[in-house]
This record gives C-alpha cells, structure tokens and sequence, in this order.
C-alpha cells in the first residue's frame, strides 16, 4: 500500500483504494473532538481494531460525554479539548463543519508534532485552504469525509462498523505531507472503508450534486406539505423527503461552507423542473417522456447500496414503475 | 357500517372509516382487468377473504397471464375483458390511468345489473367525469385509489395483505349509486384497507402534493447527476431520489391526467427552490434557517408508516441531522 502523496487530477475521481488491514504504524492515543454519531462510530471502531488504544473524546456537553463514556466511544471523556489532544497521535475533528478550520488550527499548536490531525466534514474547500494558511496545522493536516451517517445522531447510535464498505474521501492538497497523507489512507482503511482522493474543490463540487442540492431540493419538496394531506402520504413522499428532517443549524452551515457548488446544481434542478412543468403545460408527451426517461435512468445506473462500485456503464433503461402498468 | 352516499365537503378529508371485517354480500365472482403488482394483490386478497370466490383476471401479455395462475392471483386467466367480466359481481379495473374510464364504459355495457364496477388509478377527477357521461357506467361505478404498490411490479410480487392498513380513497360524486358506495367501502375495508372518502377534484388535488408532483421533483433531482459522481452517492440521494425508477410512460399518464394540480405544486416547489437558492446566494443564514426549520417540522410531524392515522397537531421540531453535529 504505497498511495501516492499528489493530489489527484482536477475532473475525475481517483479509483478507490483496494480495502487494506495491514497499516504500519501503532496509534497509541486518540482524540476525538466531538463525540456525536461519526466521532463515536470513529471511537468504537479504533478501540475494535487496536485495542489497547486510548480514545480520550472531548464535548461541550456533559450529558454527551457521559454517554460516549457508557458506550465505550472513549475511554476518557473531557470537556477541554486540548487536554484531550496531549500527546494524541490522531486528531478526528468531528464539529460541524464551521467550526473545524479554527479547532484544526488552534489543536495543531498543541498537540505533538508527530500528529495527525483530520476530520469528518462533509464541505472540504473552505476548510483545507483555511488551515493552510496556517503553517504548522497544513503539515498535519488532512481533509477526509466519510459518506456514513444516518438520521440518528448522538454516540448511542455509533457502531464500530459504520465505516465498513463505507467510502472516505481524502482531499490532500500540493501542500499535503506525504506521510501524513499515506497515514489518513492507512486510517481509513484499518476501520473498514475505501479511501478515494479527490481535490477539495472537486469533492465540493461532486458532493453539492450528490448530497447538499439533494438535501435543500428534498426541503422544497417536503415545504408544500398541507396538514391535510398527511392522512394520504405513501412511501414514495415519505423517501423523498427524508433527508429534509436533518438539522437546519448542520445544513446551514454546511451551506455557507460550498455555497456556490450548492446554488449552480439548484438552479440546474429548477432547470429540469421548469422543463417538465412546461411539457405537462403543453401536453408535449414527447419531451415528458424524453425527460423521465433520462431520470430514470440516472437512476436505475445506481448500484445498490451494497456494491459500492459504480458500474462500467449506465445500462439500458428497465420500466420499475412505483404502482401498476399493466392493460 | 353504514357509510354516507354523499359526497364528502370539498376542502378537508373525511375520517377513515373504521376498520371493519364484516361485509354483506358474498361476491361470487371477480374480474380483474390487468393483473399486475395491484391486480394480482386484489386478487389473491380477494381468494383469502372469499375462499370459494373465482377470480377472472385479464392481461394483453400471455407470460402475464400465466404468472397470475401460477402465483394464484387468478383462478382463470383469459386475453377477452368481455369474457372475464362476464357474470362478474366485482370488476377491479387495473389498467394504465388512461385507459381506466373507457374500460369501464365498454364493461358497464357488457357485465350483469348488479355488478360493481371500480379501479386502482391514482388520478380520479377525469376518469370519474368521464365514466359519468355514460348513464349505464356511471350507475355501476365507484372511484378508488389505494395508496399501497411498491417499486416491484408484475403479478409475481403481488401479496394478499398490500392493502392491509393502507388507505384506499374512494371518490363519490352525486351520481354515486348509495348501493356501490356502500359496498366499495365494505369491499376495501374487508380486504384490510381504512377507507377514506374524497370528492374527485380534492382526491387530485391533494395526491398532486403528495405524489405527482413529489415524483417529477424527484425525477429533477436524479436527472443532474453526473456519471463520475456515483461513487459518491450515499443514502441521502438514493431514498431522495428512488421514485424517479418509476416508469416513464405511467407517469407521464398521470401528468396527462391530472396537470393543472400537478403543475400548481411543482410552482410551489420551485418557489421554495428559488428562496432557498436567494438565501444561500445572499448569505442570508436567518432567512435560510427558517426554510429549513419549516420543512423540517413538516416532514417530522408525518407518522411513521405503520402508523397511518394523522397526529393531532404538528409537534415542536426535534434535531434529527443526516450526520453529525456536535462541538
């Protein structure tokens, strides 16, 4: 396992790394910077691969650290978060996304300088250019995103495999240290994922069409809602609304963290609404069937969710249609 | 049990029916035309409640046909509509949406006097108007709508309990037979279903909101991802998207069918598109807060699924974040 230390090219997704157990170095003392759903999972599966780890987990709330201490998440839970980074080999940042570029920073000042610092934040642009511009955090830092979580938050829904067949995503930059980069491949791959490198403005991008315009388009859809319709709601309003449900304050943030990349692929959506709004206006059957036919299959070329690879290229398009179509 | 023959008021739904296993007449045959997911559910439904009951169904595709037999959906299989409906006491139209009110003009004319006639499509407004233009049909037809199917279609996924707990709308009009409302009602209800009763117009109305226009949002979603992304896709944009599989060719019958509700919402969506994208443009972090403390509370005041009775207030929203949020 011999990653290469160079961002990858600018358009195009590197390959996945092959799925690793071997890793060459020992981590003795962890940090966890925020003991939620992912920095709990990132606790649990630590302690499950190198068990004699310490995980010293770090929050605000008193009710949270206690329950990341009965769930096994860490071994010491503190509310000072650089006490929890004293001579800790890895740093996870786990806040929201606002927040990590100045924790990375500040915790870079004071933790050893053998160090790892990364974290788990879904916006990577504004992030990895802030802690750049500080010198002493760029050498230890590096961005990573993991594509795991769940409605669920909280560390008493963490699980030591929330990583498994996951993807993470690593965002090295030119001024990325190749050992520090080798060791956050290494990381990932010790708790079960497969690591893929993109440049942290490429991951904006890819990931304002894949999740952010997705989460604020399921928003629109679910703010029509009429109190008198819930009686008569089915599983298709229920699937695509789900993701609205999430956390204003998290999405918010993330919102102001990639802004643009999130607005070009609404308007890109508004775009497609407008054309099938005037094709049912002019009952153009033509174009109606043209559009949803182009949807379906983007949709139907999605593996399942247990095939993490995508396939080698999008298939014929096959009718599943949600209800009945037979005469 | 003894449900009113008016139609219900305009503007809110009627109470479901309660659930109810008694039923007075004994069908002694049933015919159903297109035996697809719906109609092979009705029927093996239908077998399960009347044992002795002889199930008529009918489908243009031969292998359709014999997968109905072989699944025990039907007791006879036959190509001829005519044939099936004859002697018939319950007719089950279960055909594409546009096909449904002329079906039952033909069958009203060649079925016996006491025959119920009723369908599956989930637009009601031009199907009921047009089936009442026939005297003979209009005295033998109730509307219906059963909020139940699934992704998987073909009789070979039919099961004899979708309809149980679901809700089937039913949609009276003055010309409503006060004899077929009553046993439409009792025949849904006998089959597992909570009956609700709706005018037409507000049946299509609302199922725009909750389903058509929810679906063609969806498929604008799906329809900017871009082949390199898919790697990157996580739950989030698989259930946000998941309806927009559904067959092209019954959607766009649907939107045929039912455009001005459709297109009204799908203005509404786009509406609260624009504001999101304005706010996100304009940095504007109380404005966009609020949207999506909006859709939040909307989409967390729905029932879980096996729970289909409305609550009686929408709650104070709760934090459920698709990730993480903690510092």
């Amino acid at each position: 396992m011999t990653p290469s230390p160079s961002p990858p090219a600018g358009g195009t997704n590197a390959s996945p790394q092959p799925h690793g157990d071997s890793i060459d170095f020992q981590p003795r003392k962890a940090a966890i910077i925020g003991v939620g759903l992912l920095g709990g999972s990132i606790g649990l599966a630590l302690r499950r691969r190198w068990p004699s780890i310490e995980v010293f987990g770090s929050s605000r709330s008193e009710k949270k650290r206690q329950r990341a201490l009965q769930t096994g998440c860490v071994t010491t839970a503190c509310e000072d978060e650089r006490a929890a980074c004293r001579d800790a080999d890895l740093i996870f940042i786990c806040t929201p996304v606002g927040l990590i570029a100045e924790k990375a920073i500040q915790l870079a000042a004071c933790c050893p300088e053998h160090a790892l610092l990364t974290d788990v934040g879904s916006t990577k642009r504004k992030i990895v250019d802030t802690v750049e511009s500080d010198a002493r955090a760029a050498a230890k830092f590096v961005g990573s995103h993991p594509i795991a979580g769940g409605e669920k938050t909280g560390p008493e829904h963490a699980t030591a495999d929330l990583f498994e067949n996951k993807r993470v995503v690593v965002t090295p930059t030119e001024r990325t240290a190749a050992d520090r980069l080798t060791r956050t491949i290494a990381l990932w791959q010790a708790l079960g994922a497969e690591v893929l490198q993109l440049s942290p403005s490429v991951h904006d991008d890819q990931l304002a069409g894949v999740s952010h315009a997705t989460h604020f388009a399921s928003c629109a859809v679910a703010s029509i809602l009429r109190e008198d319709e819930i009686t008569l709601i089915g599983s298709g309003w229920r699937d695509t609304t789900r993701v609205a449900a999430g956390d204003p304050q998290m999405w918010s943030d993330i919102a102001a963290q990639n802004a643009a990349p999130i607005t070009v692929r609404l308007r890109a959506i508004r775009q497609q609404l407008d054309a099938l709004i005037d094709a049912i206006d002019a009952e153009d059957r033509d174009t109606l069937m043209r559009l949803l036919t182009a949807a379906q299959q983007l949709r139907q070329c999605v593996p399942a969710p247990d095939s993490i690879r995508a396939p080698d290229s999008i298939p014929a398009p096959e009718s599943a249609a949600e209800t009945d179509s037979d005469a």
